[in-house]
């Protein structure tokens, strides 16, 4: 309440994002593909980044392939190090890595883009977590972290294509904390052509992590690689 | 193969789709705000449509209202005089409606656009139908019948405005066989601005259905109508 027209204060513009130019982002998973990716995308934007991987030494020969001023490091020195962690490790060892990190990652922004997914003859299909997510799992795996869920619909390819300048793709960001999704937001938009979109909270990440399912199917079928717009906003 | 050359004959072009200007499209559940809009925007692109509800009275007031020459029936006599038929009934009812129909559905394209949803103090939330989606469980129950899933992510507010001209999105499409979403992707692709595009088989509609609780908390934060663009097709 206003004490002086008695009116509810201005409602917050939601594209009114936080400077985020000076936090260190970790990329767990870093030698993927799709870590591979969003770290070089950022540091190319101009953010201090930190991959990390389960040896320190193919996070560094990882690094130094990236360039971008882009180090690296076992997992739990990159998430210590870290502001914002960015997990994209693959589904498989998603909890246990998690699970061993859990001090390292205490306090942290936790930002999942990992997709559950099966593949067999007919393409890919949705794997559902027993805590109904990856995301939801991380937020289980992590109490003391701040659990977010962004980047899942991002092509490796194009990420990783120096030839590339922008992305086409607006990136669905869920969280229960508007102060922490408005964070990752802002980190989307640091890379030319995306924005981060608000997109729910954490119970509502596992169609956004499934999606991905569907977006392979469109890959194929167009030979393309498919992003995502929300319109109207 | 091709015997002349040994090669595989071209690739069908994923955006040569059939004429499907003389098929008539039922909707059933077409006094709701989905159905009454999705019926207005395909009659008012010229396609035949006959609305169908419980009650044929309700179903013929409905459609004097929307005018652009929809009928309107009773649900069973609407899906018998319909080449296809959009199943747009709210999701409490879907079994049973669809359960009543088969005989009346029977050899008919289906087009499921039902969102299973929870709503409590926190907004929406995907509820998971035991055949793994609306689509599924249409499937399920209806085995004389071409089941597809499309249509989920639609403003019912901009469908339903005369002022709206063009509505800014893309109608993902599912289904496992490629003649059936072909058809339903024509269908979309009569409403000026949007696109039909296949988006995978029929067991990844889940995640497609459940985005729209999603784009419900996009809708909220942005005070917008949200829809999805997919990029690069």
């Amino acid at each position: 309440m206003n004490a002086e027209d008695g009116k509810k204060p201005a409602r917050k513009d939601p594209w009114d994002l936080p400077d985020i130019g000076e936090l260190v982002v970790g990329v767990l998973g870093g030698t993927g593909d799709q870590g591979r990716g969003l770290a070089y995308r950022l540091a190319r934007a101009g953010q201090k980044v930190v991959i990390g991987s389960r040896s320190a030494e193919r996070a560094q020969a990882a690094a130094q392939e990236l360039g971008a001023g882009v180090e690296g490091a076992e997992n739990e020195e990159c998430a210590r190090r870290s502001d914002v962690v960015i997990v994209a490790v693959p589904w498989e060892g998603h909890g246990k890595t998690l699970e061993g990190l859990r001090e390292a990652l205490a306090g942290k922004l936790v930002v999942d883009c990992v997709n559950p997914l099966g593949f067999d003859k007919q393409g890919a299909y949705a794997l559902t977590p027993e805590e109904g997510s990856a995301a939801q799992q991380a937020a289980a795996l992590l109490p003391e972290s701040r659990v977010t869920a962004a980047f899942h619909h991002l092509s490796a390819v194009l990420l990783q294509d120096p030839a590339v300048e922008e992305i086409d793709t607006d990136v669905m960001v869920l969280g229960d904390s508007r102060a922490d999704t408005d964070v990752v937001q802002a980190l989307a938009a640091r890379i030319p052509g995306m924005r981060g979109v608000y997109a729910g909270r954490l119970r509502n990440a596992h169609q956004v992590e499934s999606l991905v399912a569907n977006l392979i199917s469109v890959n194929r079928r167009y030979k393309a690689h498919a992003g995502l717009r929300v319109t109207d906003v």
